[in-house]
């Protein structure tokens, strides 16, 4: 390991205080993990060529009017009139098989906004974890987990996941430094690792889903290596990195 | 405890989130335990009448220049020419006697001032947290727990503190509904509970802390209910509660 450099892993635990996180140097993973970054994951493993995130319905829209794919979610809900919404099982057709898609999300493509001209801006969820954290390391290079949160709000599975991913890169490299927040997820994943979902239990997003009936979903975001791919931002556009 | 409501918990780890979450209901802690909380708990129990909390250095210095006293701390380090720093150490002597004192600090006075127009503003630390956390239950109503944070970032003993403040208003009253980020916190505080000097062993400002020598600091401020003032916010200046 003698030649590893001593990384910094922090995470932002809001969209919001991205500009105090900000640097030109690191590598900025966007967190979403019930759903948009878990169904990001799935589109790219099913076969979709590109998803464009764009911050507003409006925008959203227009690509659909144009005759792309879209989906679009806001407080939990598919949007009528889209062709997706949030979850993972809407992005598992044929029909996204080569296609470009554009789409919003409540909190996840809003993470992705705002970061949009770090140096490099990845996605993660549990279900591309290893994946993740494998590139991550081999990139020897700082590290900042954007947990996309509850319309900007601190929240549970955000952390849940970070922390995971701290607890992970740690596994690869003992000399990782880690900031405030990742030091405090470190200790929560220890805690939720054996459990997760009983851990999430009294989440607020996780009730909120509960209650829409969408306890499959969960169940689908909190299995771990589903996919290896890794998608990430060229030039505002997601696509599948190529390894 | 059938008279008591179904009160909400919640945590903001930085003073740039308070927009998010402010409401015109919650009561407001502000939380900054390395040192500007503890300092300004350790003056009130040693007979400071009231502290001017600004935000900016000018302020202070033009209030020193009135002829009152004044503390003065950025970067953990106090200003020269004021009276004080932000070690509750400098609050300890019989010059603040029934004085009034003007107080800049990196942290803790931001966080004051972007939640001065809450229902109610009061100031929390280990020095004063049973005192604190009796005076919350009986005000029946849902709490806000502000943490200063360093410099807008998530900071590991704000979040300890409110962590532990989470714990103790749930033996006080199990009913509580916490919020994701007590929820968190409240993991966070189980495992720090035993030996929380050590937890925050590699937090970045107790480590910035102890390069200044500060040990002594850090010592008194980890001290639980050294006294039993709880300062609170009137019209701009904080007070000793009167109870």
């Amino acid at each position: 390991m003698s030649e590893q450099k001593e990384i910094k892993v922090d995470a932002c635990f809001s969209p919001k205080l991205y500009p105090v996180y900000k640097d030109d140097e690191s590598i900025v993973v966007i967190i979403d993990v019930l759903r948009a970054t878990s169904a990001i994951c799935t589109a790219f493993h099913h076969g979709a060529e590109k998803i464009i995130p764009v911050a507003t319905v409006e925008e959203a829209q227009r690509y659909k009017d144009s005759g792309m794919l879209a989906g679009a979610e806001r407080d939990a809900v598919k949007i009528p009139g889209f062709d997706f919404g949030n979850s993972p099982f809407d992005y598992m057709g044929p029909e996204i098989e080569g296609k470009t898609i554009a789409l919003t999300t409540t909190n996840g493509t809003q993470a992705i906004d705002v970061s949009k001209d770090a140096y490099k801006v990845v996605v993660g969820a549990f279900t591309n974890i290893s994946s993740l954290c494998d590139w991550l390391i081999a990139q020897n290079r700082n590290v900042l987990l954007l947990c996309s949160g509850w319309k900007n709000r601190f929240n549970l599975e955000d952390s849940l996941f970070a922390g995971a991913v701290t607890h992970e890169l740690l596994k690869r490299n003992p000399k990782i430094n880690l900031g405030d927040g990742c030091l405090a997820l470190r200790y929560l994943f220890q805690i939720a690792e054996k459990t997760p979902a009983r851990f999430l239990a009294k989440a607020s997003h996780k009730q909120r889903l509960w209650k829409l009936g969408l306890k499959d979903d969960i169940r689908y975001c909190l299995q771990t290596d589903m996919t290896d791919v890794i998608p990430v931002l060229e030039n505002g556009v997601l696509v599948k990195m190529k390894k």
